[in-house]
């Protein structure tokens, strides 16, 4: 018998406690042990529970009980999920948890406090939801150099983006329905703002190069300057318009690491990706590009993904798993200003021919996109792949000519 | 310092050591053990190989060697494959495998002769190439109850349909550029007539429900028969036809498992799985809907993953990873013919209207499906869904009237 604690049962504790009570004969059989929990911590009261009176208000009751092994922390949150998660782990209690915020801002810190006491820090259900990332990432592509993590990371924004594109709706309205449908909180700041994403593409980059990357290092974007003229120029470009975490990295060993809108070309394999699913693609030097999809969010997939790391944590009491990155730098990311890419330009002006020559004179060879319905004086165009940097330049000079900056959104190269 | 020995020198052996040298620091860094080839097991020579004093033509070098841990089996076959692997997890050295053959057909057997010898067997590879799909699912999906495995499991015969249904090129030609391009070998069986995929299948399905299904049980059709006619038929109806090996439990516990072209339609995740490219869909009660998508085969893709199992042995030594499954038995697997299915029937008759009128008489009602440049007489339908047994004897009853039957594919249910 393994005893176990759920600290927080909102919609993914309440989860994992219904995951391990349904699925209780099969993980028996899988782990050869039979997981039992002790206790749930949460402020709240949930008297008619069958399991109510193992509800306790007081982590204390958690932290001195030695039986205890494994805890599951799905508060969410950096406090108090941070001071517990660590103390825990200081008390050779294994961690699992679904909290990308955590993982994303402590992180190395976790893992070297759990690797000092031997136990196991656990976190696959804290990107992808139900989607098997972390472990695949960390074991199977162990022996792959990987070039490339790009991926569609948040549900919420995804469904925002899939409305515009299939029907036609707003962002705003489109929005309006997630919100309606329980896919958006109320305050839809964290997904729409590009935050969520940031959290995990910065969890897969640790992952992947091995040292912490950290949210505020992170150039981010969210979708909310996104609009159907967007999307209608992306379709006539041949692609689809997704909110990409991605990550690559320098020859100088720094990270390009990045979160925001891109246009993606109709034939790859993020561009299906569609409604509320996730897809992550890494590139491996031997195994060439592996799409990771499925369900990102929702309360059985995240729980069933937290279930399967206390089975392991069970199964590995004694032992460690190698799952391990070290503590980041400031100089570790490079400036994003110096990516090359390839850049969407709506624009607006009086005379948008005379702007288009001078964009051509401006950028070389420009890609000149097209709509049913442009405003009057609305230019779109693509421009060739260089320094991000240079492109900004070269746009301010086109606005001292009269034009009026309507959005831009990167080209992705995937 | 981890002594292993790699038995097979082929394409994928050679892989193994590539990536083994060439990843030598960062496999280091992860394992925190040096890695060291000391036999490469070969009837041939290599007397140019910078390793050429490293290799045998004895196996008894390896199995005597006491300092050996971890052996890679990369011959492929059942014989000699399957004896040198039995010694080596009696002689508790733990085996590496990326031979779906031998795991296939003793599996089972295999896993708990190294239960008992307290090493690992592993075999990433045998399935999905570079994809990672056995370690997720037999761990990350451990909390999920498997409701369905579908799967694009075969590179050689996605490529020949995406032929087909891209270019038009017929089943010869494809087969044909396939052999040229060296995804297909000279003598295709295994790939066309469906064998590879039903290995696959056979595997996963062991692990999804922790019982041995024997490649024997599997009803197997390949793609030989698939003609551009079904292709048009197939686009006609909203989809495209994909080589499938598919398993599900009834509710009595006993299994559906099948290999076979079906139609798939066009907003399946399958249905872009495109050239040599795999993608397998696991279907939990948990998670929904999860999908892996990567290069099935190729030296480098299947090296990786089998030397990531081999990392994974090296940082197991002394611990049991939890990949087991039982022994199969007879009863085990229910009769296909049983299974419901809807099904795509081409057929041609002297009175095809007349066929058409009996048609829908004897199944209810049946789809139609047109296409242009039809032969005369040329009749295509979908029927609805029932037990494929009772199809088949309509279609006897068809035949009877006159009907000249010309193919039969099943109609996805994903």
């Amino acid at each position: 018998m393994v005893e176990i604690a759920v600290m927080g049962y909102g919609t993914v504790g309440s989860g994992v406690v219904e995951v391990l009570t349904t699925h209780n004969s099969s993980i028996t059989k899988r782990t050869n042990e039979q997981i039992h929990i002790k206790y749930i911590l949460d402020l709240r009261e949930f008297p008619d529970s069958p399991l109510a009176e193992r509800f306790t208000k007081s982590f204390e009751d958690i932290i001195q009980d030695p039986e205890i092994k494994i805890v599951v922390e799905v508060m969410g949150g950096l406090h108090p999920a941070y001071d517990y998660v660590k103390r825990c782990l200081e008390d050779g209690k294994s961690v699992v948890t679904s909290n990308k915020e955590l993982v994303a801002a402590k992180g190395a810190e976790l893992l070297r406090i759990a690797q000092e006491n031997n136990v196991n820090f656990l976190f696959e259900a804290s990107v992808g939801g139900g989607i098997p990332i972390i472990r695949p990432m960390s074991q199977c592509l162990a022996a792959n150099d990987v070039i490339e993590v790009a991926g569609i990371l948040n549900g919420t924004t995804n469904f925002i983006l899939t409305k515009m594109i299939r029907e036609g709706m707003s962002f705003e309205d489109a929005l309006a329905l997630a919100q309606k449908l329980g896919y958006a909180e109320r305050n839809p700041a964290a997904d729409i703002e590009g935050h969520d994403s940031c959290r995990k593409i910065c969890i897969l980059a640790s992952i992947a190069y091995g040292k912490h990357v950290y949210p505020e290092q992170v150039h981010t974007e969210g979708i909310t300057r996104i609009t159907l003229a967007d999307v209608e120029y992306a379709e006539s470009w041949g692609g689809v318009i997704k909110l990409i975490g991605q990550v690559s990295r320098q020859e100088d060993g720094r990270l390009q690491i990045l979160v925001c809108p891109m246009f993606i070309p109709r034939d790859s394999q993020l561009a299906n990706v569609d409604d509320v699913f996730n897809g992550i693609m890494v590139r491996g030097d031997a195994t060439g590009d592996v799409v990771f999809y499925g369900k990102g969010a929702g309360k059985l997939p995240t729980a069933s993904a937290v279930v399967a790391d206390v089975i392991d944590c069970a199964k590995h009491l004694n032992a460690r798993k190698y799952l391990y990155w070290e503590e980041g730098g400031k100089e570790y990311v490079a400036d994003y200003l110096d990516r090359e890419t390839a850049m969407y330009v709506r624009l607006k002006g009086e005379q948008p021919e005379a702007l288009f020559k001078q964009a051509e004179e401006l950028f070389g060879q420009v890609s000149r996109l097209l709509r049913k319905g442009a405003e009057e004086g609305e230019l779109a165009f693509v421009t060739p792949v260089q320094p991000e940097r240079q492109i900004i330049e070269r746009l301010g000079l086109l606005e001292k000519q009269g034009a009026q900056l309507l959005n831009t959104v990167r080209i992705s190269d995937f």
